[in-house]
This record gives structure tokens, sequence and C-alpha cells, in this order.
């Protein structure tokens, strides 16, 4: 039920501790934020990561272990996660227990892309054509999809897909089965791949009372599945950056939502016949958003917190135009020589080992005096 | 012996542990900026305080307990401080096992009125007319400057003293010695009272190569003896700016000083005999530092890590007009309105008590645009 306006939740009041799921960099800024403003944090992982470093207390503990689990949720004051693979049923335990934000239902929209392509159509906003696999039965009407679409497809996993994993291209009608049976046989779906100009992300943040602000869009690219980089402004045209912001207020509000919301678009341009799609949802503070750290007041970590403490948001007006660029792998081998780049302003997640692909920092570079 | 420039330092790599000691705001805030570069944090203190919530690792001892200072010297890289009553003893034995920056010098000079003027006046540098008492045989001599001077005076311990704590106002000779007896005829200095126009602080940046970089001065607002107010610009004109940088500089030279050195001024305007007097240094972080926070890409907190680390410092550019106001004990109970200020940057320390007096937390108020 939704929670209607007179339930106003009190703030949580400083010195409350916000429980956090998953050890990773995300949560290691959500912890970060949360004690800019005077809240205790305490993390909860299945494995130790660099979230532990900044914080006074962790928990180590698979997502199943409901004893763990309890006596995590008597710790805390409130539970919000860094990752949308949070198992669904966890969330469902700690909420009998203590306020889960965002939802258990944005997680279950999120965690399978079926779902997440049937919710977002369902709300009248596009996504690009798609075809769900979930047996064998639906390899016939996916390549028959395909053939009206024109190929290439992109096969994706429904579940666990991230950064480029779980996916597939397909170039021709007749590899639609071979890629599915490369995926394991999973549910999957396929997806027309779309001729867009650039990815954009809409940043938004709901409060528990429904209030909803946005961070200025950023433009992302991509390489190899990994995002790259994000910079704002986006240079999609005004018009067409407040439909992407209206459309994606229209998702934050259908799943009741709290906290940052990230939701991934597809530019195809002011000509096409939908010059926006719906790619994905995260339902968290999202790589894309990292630039708000150093270009605006309150960056996304500090919002999502304020959200989800019931606090008055904070504005997301930005100072400078940003670029954000990852630092993947042994990119971050560089830091001495990053860390001495004008204009940029560097962020390391301390993480022990830089394996490939893995995202290992980030640096804003910001160009002052160049506002909003 | 003073480093040569040949002798380069290696820069400390991500991951290195930062040794704190001290656990309070300052501590706190180190940590925060060290692991948003990557590195990790070890607190040493005596007490518990808010800095323990923000890192992985803490540990309780004496400032004289030499086995569990042996042992936090061998769980970190480099050590640096939050206060400046740290026992000199104490940097100095940690000194034999692990650098540790500022060094015992800067520690040895603040910590003592007398020898920190005397330290100040040697360089050629003004500071306000004082004498010293170290005992009752320098009363009658700090009697005579005074009546040179002239009523009113102000009688300071020589050590411990902060946030107004061991001082007296002394409006007439006869009262010299009543005050001397009120603080306890322990060393202290007898200063004139200068007339200022008002306090500004230089907060210089120096490097382990001697690299010198300077923030914005901010002019400084006191009641009660604390500091309420820090505001950028200061409104003095640029080229008595330039000379107080010239005068903090020379001061962090002479320290061969490493980290964010405060240099406080009293500014008596354009057309004084002598219109910038040095009041005290603080060798650290400091209080009129903490709108670097959110009206600069780095903070001093950040370039304090970079230094004591070895790294290149980063830029001081400020963005955007700033004022910090500080919140003091109950003041910070209002944290619901204050998160709800429009351009407010809300900082909260995480503190259990909001007792009179105590510094709670603290707000930037930014003029975006309104750059440096």
């Amino acid at each position: 039920m939704p929670r209607r306006k007179a339930d106003r939740v009190a703030a949580l009041p400083p010195r409350s501790v916000i429980g956090i799921l998953g050890s990773g960099q995300l949560g290691r800024m959500l912890a970060q934020a949360a004690s800019r403003i005077g809240f205790r944090t305490h993390i909860y992982a299945a494995d130790s990561g660099p979230a532990f470093d900044v914080t006074g207390a962790h928990s180590v503990g698979g997502y199943d272990n409901l004893v763990r689990l309890d006596e995590f949720a008597r710790a805390v004051d409130v539970v919000t996660y860094e990752f949308e693979n949070v198992p669904v049923d966890a969330a469902r335990h700690l909420i009998t227990r203590v306020p889960v934000h965002p939802g258990p239902k944005a997680l279950e929209v999120a965690q399978d892309r079926i779902a997440e392509k049937a919710f977002i159509s369902d709300l009248g906003i596009s996504v690009a054509p798609f075809a769900a696999i979930r047996t064998r039965d639906e390899l016939g009407a996916a390549r028959a999809a395909l053939a009206s679409w024109g190929t290439p497809g992109i096969l994706k996993t429904a579940r666990l897909g991230y950064d480029g994993k779980g996916q597939a291209t397909v170039h021709a009608l007749e590899e639609v089965d071979s890629a599915w049976r490369q995926l394991g046989e999973v549910p999957c779906v396929l997806e027309q791949r779309i001729a867009f100009a650039f990815e954009i992300s809409v940043l938004v943040v709901r409060g528990q009372d429904g209030e909803m602000i946005f961070y200025d869009i950023p433009r992302n690219t991509h390489a190899d599945g990994i995002l790259r980089r994000s910079a704002v402004p986006s240079g999609v045209p005004a018009a067409f950056e407040e439909r992407a912001r209206t459309m994606a207020g229209r998702v934050a509000d259908a799943l009741s939502y709290v906290g940052v919301l990230a939701v991934e678009m597809f530019w195809l341009g002011p000509d096409a016949a939908q010059p926006l799609l719906v790619n994905e949802i995260a339902p968290r503070v999202h790589n894309s958003g990292h630039w708000t750290m150093d270009a605006c007041a309150a960056d996304q970590f500090e919002n999502h917190i304020r959200a989800i403490a019931a606090w008055p948001l904070a504005p997301t007006t930005r100072h400078s135009e940003a670029e954000m660029v990852n630092l993947i792998g042994p990119e971050a081998d560089a830091w001495l020589t990053l860390a001495a780049g004008p204009n940029a302003c560097l962020h390391l997640y301390g993480k022990r080992e830089a394996r490939p692909g893995r995202k290992m920092g980030h640096v804003n570079y910001l160009k002052p005096g160049a506002g909003g």
C-alpha cells in the first residue's frame, strides 16, 4: 500500500545507524556520505570489501543467514543496499525488523530484465523492442521477432548480468539458439540492437514524502560493456532532457521509490520516432553519478542517505561542468600521475587487487566556473 | 637536519595506512579525506571519539603508553595528529619507528606560547607585544610592560589553552598578579590587547619537497573565545593578503613543516604601523579551513594527507564564495532545519552529547558562481 502523505515519517536523528548491504565501492561511498552528516554506519556483506575500511561496524554473513541478518537488523535504524542483486528474500526478511529503502519491489523489478521491461512498458514508457526467452519453447517467437526488427540483436540473461557480462550479440537469426545455449539456457531477453546516438542516465532522488529532485543528466560512454565516462552537460536538448526526467520520475513513483534511482536511456536523436528508450534501471546510487561528488554541493550518496533517513533532500545544483572517468584495472596504477592532474579530483576505492575489468577508482575532471 | 631536495621521499601507495593521533572531529575529517584517495586509516587516542566511527582500525591508549604506541607504529605507514597538544615525547618516540608529520619541532613551538612568540619574532615577523611570566619573579617586568602598552592586556597560559580557555583579561595593572594566581601560577604570557579590525588565518600546505600552496584567506569571527564563522573572501586588500601568505610561508619553511599549517593573524587595517600581527599558529588542519570542504576541489584535509604521504599537492582553487558557521553545543539540535537550508552544506561530527561550547558540526553556506 503506498504511504499516504499524512503518514509523515520522522527523520532519523544524527548518530542513528545506517545499515548498508554490500561492501564494495558504492557501499563505501554511501558510508562516507552518511558519516559527513553525522550518521554511524554498519556494513553487512558476504565478504570483506573496501567499505569495511570506512565504518566502525561491519558484519560478515550470507544473505540467507537469518541469524546474522537479525543481529544486523537489531544494530541499525534503517537498511539500504549498494547493489541490485541483494536476494529479495533477504530484503523481505529484514523489512519485518527494520525499514528497508528502496523497498523490495524495486529489487524484484531490477533483478529480472523480463519483469523490468514489462514493468516499464506497462507505465507507457518506451523500451527497446524485446522478446522473452524463458524456455526453449520461446526461441521460435524470439527468432520471429528478431526477423521483424532486423539483425543484429542482443541476447541478455534476465538475471545477474552487469558490466557487459551475460550478454551476446546475435548477428543472424540462426545464431539465436546457439547464443542461448552459450548463456546457459537460462531465462533471457532478446533485444533489438538500437542505433542510438549515445546513452544517458537520469539520476532521480525520491524522498519518503514523494518529493523528487533530479541531478543533471550525464552522457555515458562504455567500452567492453563497462562504463568509461560520464559527462555533464549531456548535449541532449533541454526539452528532451525534461522528457527523460518525466519518464524516470514515473518509474520512481510507480515503485514508491525511496532513495537514488538511476534510469539508463538511449538517446536516438530529436528526429527519431522514439527519441528516448529506457535501457535499464538500477535501484541504487550509480557509477554515472560519481561526478556529483565534486561538481555539486550535495552528491548522490548524501541525497540517497537523506532520502532513506527521511531528511529533507539537498539541492542537486551543479557548480561546474564535469567529466567522470573510471579507473579500470591497472589504469589505477597511474595514481601518482593522476593525483597531479590539474582540475582532477581523484577517488580511489582502496581495493587490494587491480584485476582486469575491476573498478578501482575514478577521476572527476572539473571545468570551474562552467556551471549548470 | 633539513632534508635536501635530492632525498626525494617516495609517495605512499594507495592502501597504505595513515596513523592519526586523536579521535575528535579533525581526526574524523582527516580519516574521511584519506579514504577518499584510497588510504586506510588507524586512529590512536586516549579515549573513544567520533573518528572511531569512520575508520576500520583504532587503538585506545595513553600518549605515554610506549607499548601501545609501538603497536600503533607497526600498524601504520605514517603518523599525523589532529591536535597540537600531543605530548612531544610521544611524537619523538614514534618518529624513531615511523615518519611523523608535521615533525615534533612544530609541536614544541605551538604548545608553548612563550616559545611560539619567540620563534615567530626571531623570524622577523610581528606578533602582539608580550611579556613572559614564567615565575613570580617576572610579574614586575610584565606589569611594567603593560604600563608601557596601556591597558587592557590579556593573560594567557603558555600551555594547553584552546577555545578561549586559560585566558583572562587584565583591565588594570594591579590585576596582573591576581589574574596570574587565578590561572594557577603556571607560565603565562601577558599580551597587549590589540584593537584589530578582524582576525584572519592563513592555511598553508607544505609538501615534503618544500612546495607551498595556500588556500584563500578566511576572515574569522569569534564569540566567547570560540570560532563562530569563517568567510572567504576575507575583505583584506590583495597586497596585504599576499604579505600574510609570505609571513605564514616563512613560518612553515622555518619549521621544515609538512602538512597544513594554520597561522592566525590580526588584521589592523592598511594604515596601521603593523597591519598584520601573528596571533598564534596551529600545526594541523584548522576549523577556519572547513569551508574548503565544499568550496574547493580538494579540501584542507585531503591536502594535509597528500603532503604527509609525499603526494603531489592538489590545487587550492575555490569555486564559490563561502561562509562556514560552527554549530556549537545545542545549536546542532536544529539539524533538521539546517539540513533544509538552501546552499547549506551540513556537516555533523556524530558526537554523542551536545555539551555547551562543544563543536558539534558546521554548515558551509555557498554562493554558487562567485568564484575566487
